[in-house]
């Protein structure tokens, strides 16, 4: 169902309810950098949490590591960052405004200022600068003093230290080829243009594993990485038909890269990348190994070789899966269904809900909100997400928690004084069901 | 017990086991930054879900965020660490080695060389610059032009965005004073000197809490959370012999601070810094009212009048919590407990140990390592931290277990093919228990 005008809901949901806001709101903000309120902080670490569980935790072939956001500039040179990892520049000659040169040809910019390619679409003046190479990476110094030889970079990706630890990890974790190391960490690129709420930022964070295997085994466990990847966000309920695959075209690769497909999902600006799968060959063991003077092969204990591996990447943008998570699950009932029309539910999985349960007295005085407050505790104390609420109607509770995604609701009525029971509501399915209350967390658990 | 060249044998220990290794290695390094390993991230990462869960989820009256590194410059102005928050530099004419004067002053370089302050430690030179104020922030600009305009820093402390979203939280969540706003995250201080391994690093993480009371009640607030601040490490087993407070004397305040005390550790470098409370006043959120013009108060709905609140901020280094867990759990057979003198044992708490299991089958061919494995299988889909090691005599695969700080082992044997029973052992005593394998992983779980 289309919905209109549903990314400034969206915004505004987010901000209002404590999801998003716009980094250093106060001073007018900061282009392309956000802040997650209350519950945004809680869904991102509930997303970072199941992604590690799932490919770390549970898989015997993989191990996690946390490196640094500030390398050794080497690493830099050796990955072909300072070189190749650039946008084409172009400014406009009147109003001095920036934009990416490849945007513009691909007809990005279109409106009544912007007909044709090579317009401003501010002022609409046609005199452009050529295009230049501007490098994403943030630079900074190290130590005091200023000057080239302290250069070093915010990290564009996490994927390098991965590579530059592979003999330390190899040695350490006793891992054998086939096996990957997996990192969630924040990533930074000096976006010329950023935008569609938190799609493009400056700075984010990723979920990437780099899967190291013997050469020519690499095109096989790359579709079984892109299968894997894809069921992560199938698991989490994303539509199937808004998902779809997108092969880059061997002229457009990025400069490591024997084959890369991204994930796209059909945002409402947009069918947009998600998540990607790219083989990266041997190329970045290769070249730390010649910058470094480190060999970075491995030694084959049962054919007594050495060779270079090849690796196969998928990443991932966390907070992508967020927002993938929060357009596909948003909602408005069509006034059919019991709600009333127009009514926001957001249709999260259990496991990434910010809040998972909402723990309601039917009202503010005598016995109910003390026993209402004591399941509240127990199910805190139990690591349940949950959120105390005894102001309006229940009604109006239901509907602050449908807003936010949660998936039950906890009322205690007067009947809970005589039964010892509680009413759980459903978010979904709006049923009702009568639970026990000692059985109560048990109950909760279970389901998420 | 005093252990003879402790550190020297835990920097050791971290490397080659995968709990910390040098950031970007093999390229020299890059001065105070440092990877975690395989098992470091798992500890890191159990710390700070412990945390997380200790002062967020379980709390009514804290709520999370998640700031940004990057922020509005002015912040920085507002915050007073664009003109405060620097170290005294200096530097030596002749070999141009640079200090912090203050460390100087203290006498903190001491040795063959530098028995005197105002003396080069390294070349031993008494031709020193005069000191000069050098802000620890790390620099860097925003957007394709490097001018005066686009300067911004890394964050170095997570503070701030606590501050300047305090109202956008205090909307969205619905808290009432005195509630609490609670943030883990990445900062960076470009410290002039580093070291004693990853103590003093130039990347680091922190756990802070800005807890906003009504003026006046902020000293019993204050006292309240250095209790609680201490708990948590005393909870985790750290020796509280080990453990002191240290106020800090009143001309040597931060400038936002009427009261801080911080609570040092013995570690075998001396007593250092691991945690602090301070109360910041109103300071910060005056500053931010001044700064951007937006009203920072608070509606007091009781008395019907606004007031700034004070903030009592409770901080603690992650990094600094991992590293006290392993200096204090790190200890060494005298050969008297049935161990062999020497061997090493890491006695870290079963919630926060990289590894919580270790999964043996007595000998590596036939039935064994098949159960063994489905066991394996079994606590990682619980995710439970488990490693399975069918290598080495399983004395060895204990004693690999001991190091890394396992709570325990399970050994399948012959007898388990015939009783459905495994052996467990606990690191500690080295007591052994017959456990049902189909109890397995409830045992388990319910220590953990």
């Amino acid at each position: 169902m289309r919905i209109d005008g549903m990314m400034e809901k969206l915004v505004s949901l987010c901000k209002r309810r404590g999801f998003v806001f716009q980094g250093s709101e106060i001073y007018g903000g900061i282009g392309g950098v956000w802040h997650y309120g209350p519950l945004g902080v809680e869904m991102k670490k509930a997303i970072k949490d199941l992604w590690w569980k799932t490919f770390v935790t549970k898989c015997p072939d993989i191990v996690g590591i946390e490196g640094a956001i500030l390398m050794n500039p080497q690493v830099w040179s050796a990955s072909g960052h300072i070189e190749s990892f650039t946008d084409p520049l172009v400014e406009c000659k009147q109003c001095h405004a920036r934009y990416r040169a490849d945007h513009m040809k691909e007809g990005k910019f279109v409106g009544d200022k912007a007909k044709e390619a090579d317009q401003c679409p501010v002022c609409g003046s046609k005199e452009m600068t050529e295009a230049r190479n501007f490098n994403l990476m943030f630079k900074t110094f190290l130590g005091p003093v200023e000057n080239e030889a302290n250069i070093t970079y915010l990290r564009p990706e996490t994927a390098q230290a991965m590579f530059t630890d592979f003999k330390l990890v190899l040695e350490s974790s006793r891992q054998k080829i086939p096996f990957g190391i997996a990192q969630i960490g924040k990533a930074f690129r000096n976006e010329i243009t950023t935008g569609d709420f938190f799609f493009r930022s400056r700075e984010f964070e990723m979920g990437e594993i780099e899967y190291f295997v013997k050469p020519g085994e690499d095109e096989e466990v790359f579709d079984e990485w892109f299968g894997r990847w894809k069921q992560f966000y199938l698991d989490l309920g994303v539509d199937k038909t808004k998902l779809r695959e997108r092969e880059h075209a061997k002229d457009a690769l990025a400069h490591y890269s024997k084959r890369t497909v991204d994930i796209e999902y059909e945002f409402p600006f947009g069918w947009s990348e998600l998540a990607g799968v790219a083989n990266r060959t041997d190329y970045d063991l290769s070249q730390h190994e010649k910058f470094s003077g480190k060999e970075m092969k491995y030694f084959d204990e049962e054919t007594g070789k050495k060779y270079t591996p090849y690796v196969i990447e998928p990443t991932m943008g966390i907070e992508r899966i967020m927002l993938v998570l929060l357009v596909d699950g948003y909602s408005e009932s069509d006034g059919t269904d019991g709600r009333e029309s127009g009514e926001v539910v957001l249709r999260l999985d259990p496991r990434i809900a910010p809040m998972q349960v909402g723990v309601f007295p039917l009202v503010k005085k005598g016995k109910l909100p003390e026993i209402a407050q004591k399941i509240y505790r127990d199910l805190l104390n139990e690591g349940v997400r949950a959120f105390y609420d005894e102001t309006g109607s229940v009604g109006r509770r239901y509907r602050r928690q449908d807003e936010i995604g949660t998936p039950w609701c906890i009322t205690v009525d007067f009947e809970s004084l005589e039964d010892n029971k509680v009413t759980v509501r459903e978010r979904d399915s709006m049923r009702q069901e009568r639970v026990e209350i000692d059985n109560l967390i048990n109950y909760i658990v279970e389901k998420i």
